[in-house]
């Protein structure tokens, strides 16, 4: 790490664990479940300036600072979160946690289940986006908070924010939706379709059953992961990034091994991911994301965010093709026909749906004005 | 098939088998190469009433007409090629071939290798649309035509239909290039490595060689079909088609099984593609569309096309995202600044990149139009 002011410094993963079942969206009744979460700045003594943060697909509760001193790299929002950013850690608490069915120490397929001392693997239920939130919410009781001065989160992150004012309306004061959706396009479903088909068809996926064999089904997810990023980028970036490069040569090779520079970045990310990342999760998270549409579980849009009493900020990048602004427009209109405060903002960008992670600077402004109310810095003792 | 007057009826595959060898692009020599092909209309005496009409990736020699008199389905381009059709068989001896390194008559890697007596697998060598044309002129040199009245394709078959102007510059009078580009963007490239990564990371491939084993990459090659689709169909499309609307259920199934009715039909699609197609073409061919990018060979696109005599139809799809027509526009700019014969129609389509054998109605008065010139009906004697 760098020894930077504006950084959140050391961080270290902390865990709870819910000890009751949790009713599923699907029914089930599932239990126990341990939450995975970090968080940077103090609560101060009116326990009003708690920022939940969520991660997107494939993140974790890692989103600021640096887990030891010899890290590189920060957590995947560091940009956003330290003393003095956009969410600032002299005035908020901010919390992240790792998904439910995630494998980054909240329980997920990979955990191992009590009751039969294996791997959850596919018996792990299947859950949704609502039942994600309910598992902040309990971790959030039970750090004795009892509003919340903001929810965020971007992409898939910003539908558990969403669903986080749906299911607990009067708990949030503002939210801030970043690069979503309410609810995937038949394309998007499609993309996520093909990543689990790519996952379920490799052999060794075995069924869900794989954790304790020397084979993995690697190839199936980083074929999924590939999928995946071409969608993170859009055709700008592309062109920025690699054009029609070639990568280590200057003429085709006449075979089937790597020829474009966008071909090897693409093999590259798909080979880091498998890892860092379990296939079963991915098959969890991504039905939880295709299943997310609240207007056809609430009647419409706005019936399922009539309760709120928050103010919103709706974000969204022009060159999202994934989820592109008209969706965010969507949501935008909704809360308008309800009267709701809301802000909304389309920047430009030729990053496509990974501006969320990396067009800080623009962002920072638009979330510190619009965080920017009656919380003062919370001093040291 | 029904028995209909614009039909070209019932047809059958022939072949012809190339003895020499070919020089491919790569400088490997390598024959013989059988290609596969169909005709339709008749030859006029004086032997300028031919039309090249060239499929795309997936596609055959079996462009028109019925193959049996059971048969429900006729050629991919029936629309468009027939008697009184936009290339219409009363006036035109129309061509078409199956593409060299296809499984669909023509010599690819299923074919069986000579010298060995086994399939070559990918001891074929890797070709290049400039290589796919060469054959398809060995065999008009055969059927001893000196001139092409137009060679037309869409998608892929523009590709090679433009690399037949610029390989053949005084052989041809006329060119339509439908939907397509004159080189892949990074984001195409990318969808096809995946497509090709998903069939090489299925162990059934097998480094190629599997033709005498009962295990075929089918699952990988299924995977490469559905990355596919998505590309040629479009979020309109996809919308028009789906929605979100569910498979045979109301309610989620809160399993991995298909849920929504763009799952179903991508899984369809990706499992009927492995009884009609060959992995190994699929890479070799998804190869040859990376590799074409003839501003890069000959300098510039301009360049590639100076010495050419044709006049020129361009067509591109509002909703085509995989070749958009901005890439059109591209070629059409090319050939204007070299003073060439150029028509250019944008068509507005909700069928994303599947326009060009979708929209036959459109299309059909735009090329009749283009096409209509000095050739007379050929009679029967």
């Amino acid at each position: 790490m760098n020894e930077e002011k504006d950084s959140v410094g050391i961080v270290s993963l902390q865990y709870y664990k819910i000890d009751e079942k949790i009713k599923f969206d699907s029914g089930v009744e599932f239990g126990p479940v341990t939450v995975a979460y970090e968080t940077y700045g103090k609560l101060n003594e009116t326990c009003d300036n708690v920022i939940l943060v969520i991660h997107a697909l494939t993140g974790d509760a890692h989103a600021a600072g640096y887990r030891t001193k010899e890290d590189k790299k920060p957590g995947w929002w560091d940009t956003l979160i330290g003393p003095g950013k956009a969410f600032d850690t002299n005035k908020y608490f901010v919390i992240c946690t790792n998904i439910l069915g995630g494998c980054s120490g909240t329980t997920g397929p990979s955990s191992i289940n009590p009751e039969t001392n294996k791997p959850y693997g596919i018996s792990f239920p299947v859950f949704t986006i609502e039942d994600t939130v309910k598992v902040q919410k309990k971790l959030l009781d039970y750090l004795g908070i009892k509003s919340l001065y903001c929810v965020a989160g971007g992409s898939m992150g910003g539908m558990q924010a969403m669903q986080f004012v749906i299911s607990y309306p009067d708990f949030v004061k503002s939210a801030i939706f970043i690069a979503t959706t309410s609810r995937l396009s038949p394309q998007a479903i499609a993309f996520n379709a093909v990543g689990r088909n790519s996952i379920i068809s490799d052999p060794n996926w075995n069924n869900g059953d794989y954790y304790n064999s020397d084979n993995k089904p690697d190839r199936g997810l980083s074929n999924a992961r590939m999928i995946g990023h071409i969608t993170y980028l859009c055709e700008e970036a592309m062109y920025n990034k690699f054009g029609r490069r070639l990568q280590n040569k200057n003429h085709y090779d006449f075979n089937f091994d790597v020829d474009f520079q966008v071909e090897s970045y693409l093999q590259h990310q798909g080979q880091i991911f498998v890892d860092r990342f379990d296939a079963n999760s991915y098959l969890y998270i991504t039905k939880a994301v295709d299943y997310f549409d609240p207007a056809e579980k609430y009647g419409s849009l706005s019936n399922a965010f009539k309760d709120s009493v928050a103010k919103f900020l709706v974000i969204s990048f022009d060159s999202d093709w994934l989820f592109p602004s008209y969706q965010s427009k969507e949501i935008v209109k909704s809360l308008m026909n309800l009267g709701k405060d809301v802000s909304y903002c389309e920047i430009k960008s030729p990053c496509g749906h990974d501006a969320f992670l990396l067009e800080y600077d623009v962002q920072s402004k638009i979330i510190k004005s619009f965080l920017n109310e009656h919380i003062i810095e919370v001093k040291d003792e």
